[in-house]
């Protein structure tokens, strides 16, 4: 099966999955989701996943019929009815089922999968960004479905012929589209600290792990457009890449002055990727 | 047929309607509606409501594929196919169906319509109001399917034993969780203008214009939560309700100051409900 789709219970070819209007997704976007990579029949990160996952329907009041273990053993059970090669594993939670009123529905939640083909691209590649105004509401820890904005952000930048883009609030640089967005400057690595209005991104966390093997000093705080501009690199975190690098900014050149730094850290969270699914991408020169 | 669903020429009773799980409503909320009542077969003000429509479509770059005139045939094809009770007649365009992919898809977008019972309730009677900090993102002038922060509000109100809830912003009263809400103050009816931080409701539009016929003084502008608390009165629109009146909110009481000049504009849009679909609900003393 090339993508497989999945709903309470239900499975097959995910084009071929259909779900009931009355779904509260259809109409407020009203569910939280969360994914990531899985390579080699192992789905990478998991628990921290579900942590995050069961952490977002909690701050939106969504309860989840399942324990993190039974939603675990679900996942595996799905991902193991696809190929080995490497793929996104998505699931979400969406507040249950009935005709559109804003209040909380009596019925219990309902659970989605989706499972489709992710090749994994070079770790080591440079990527392009463009800087949009940051309009998202101030929910931005909980990984909802309430997306538009970041589908417009991300339109934008495919427009503009680059890869992602990146959100500041004021001078203040948030985050990206889909991705968190981090600096490294004078041997420091510094990434906005995990409030509201960031997603606490695993991907982010794996690199400050990274960089606390690495006796690389951390800096979890604001920092503004300009810091971002002159950084000495520039690093863009998603579950789906790893942790890239940015060589453009609005067309200006940015960062490229930390190469053997960023180098160390790349390398240290592919280590950690491939000791934890034995899957050594193609392009790797690790 | 006690509710009907509608998705891309497909139609049936709502509960049994099912879309692909690829639409991007699921995953994104990638999409707007509109939504008005119908009574005496009859859809009010639906014009204006298809010209909104429309227009928060093309805010996000979503294509329709019929026009104003094919849309409105359909959504008076569909409402016949229901009684000449009073219904809600709630219509969205999602931006298509695919992979999930942030980046805006190439194939068409997809129309669905839901019509459900929707009695009227006495637009003389008083509801109760509670206050909830707006957190929303800066585009509430596109009525969105991104609506978790109008659930999380409207279910706070519920607990509360009210009707709805009022967002501010600082101390700017912006708008309720799906309604608009206006103060009379010295004579004058008192709106928040329609910029991004409101919706342009299509009732609060006709309570202008009842104001206008009136000879009632109106003021667009921001009005604070002071105001709104030492109001002479405060209403509530949506299209689900003209224009109701609060006596509480956060538990005090507001308004009853001018009971003569809300009676009168409340009069007004009920007369001019009445008129356009020939459908005098029993509680009304118009």
């Amino acid at each position: 099966m090339e993508a497989l789709g999945y709903y309470n219970g239900k499975w097959g070819p995910l084009d071929e999955i259909t779900v009931p209007m009355n779904d509260r997704a259809c109409y407020f976007g009203d569910g939280v989701y969360d994914a990531t990579i899985a390579a080699n029949g192992v789905i990478f990160a998991l628990d921290e996943h579900i942590d995050r996952f069961f952490n977002s329907a909690e701050l939106l009041e969504i309860k989840i019929s399942l324990t993190k273990g039974e939603l675990k053993k679900t996942l595996n059970e799905m991902h193991s009815k696809v190929d080995k090669g490497s793929y996104m594993v998505y699931w979400q939670i969406t507040r249950g089922t009935g005709l559109r009123n804003h209040v909380f529905p009596a019925g219990p939640s309902n659970l989605w999968i989706m499972i489709k083909p992710n090749p994994m691209g070079d770790l080591y590649r440079k990527i392009k960004l463009i800087t949009v105004e940051d309009t998202r509401f101030l929910h931005c820890n909980i990984k909802t479905l309430n997306l538009i904005p970041n589908v417009i952000a991300s339109q934008r930048a495919l427009e503009a012929g680059c890869h992602e883009a990146v959100f500041y609030r004021g001078e203040t640089v948030t985050e990206c589209a889909h991705s968190n967005v981090h600096i490294v400057k004078n041997g420091r690595f510094i990434t906005h600290q995990a409030d509201n209005l960031i997603l606490r991104g695993i991907a982010r966390g794996h690199l400050l792990q990274a960089c606390d093997r690495l006796n690389i000093p951390v800096e979890e705080r604001e920092f503004t457009l300009s810091e971002l501009f002159d950084a000495d690199e520039v690093l863009v975190s998603s579950s789906g890449t790893l942790g890239l690098c940015a060589d453009t900014i609005d067309g200006k050149n940015v960062g490229g002055k930390a190469p053997e730094l960023l180098k160390k850290i790349q390398d240290e969270v592919l280590r950690e990727f491939i000791s934890a699914t034995g899957y050594t991408p193609a392009w790797s020169r690790a």
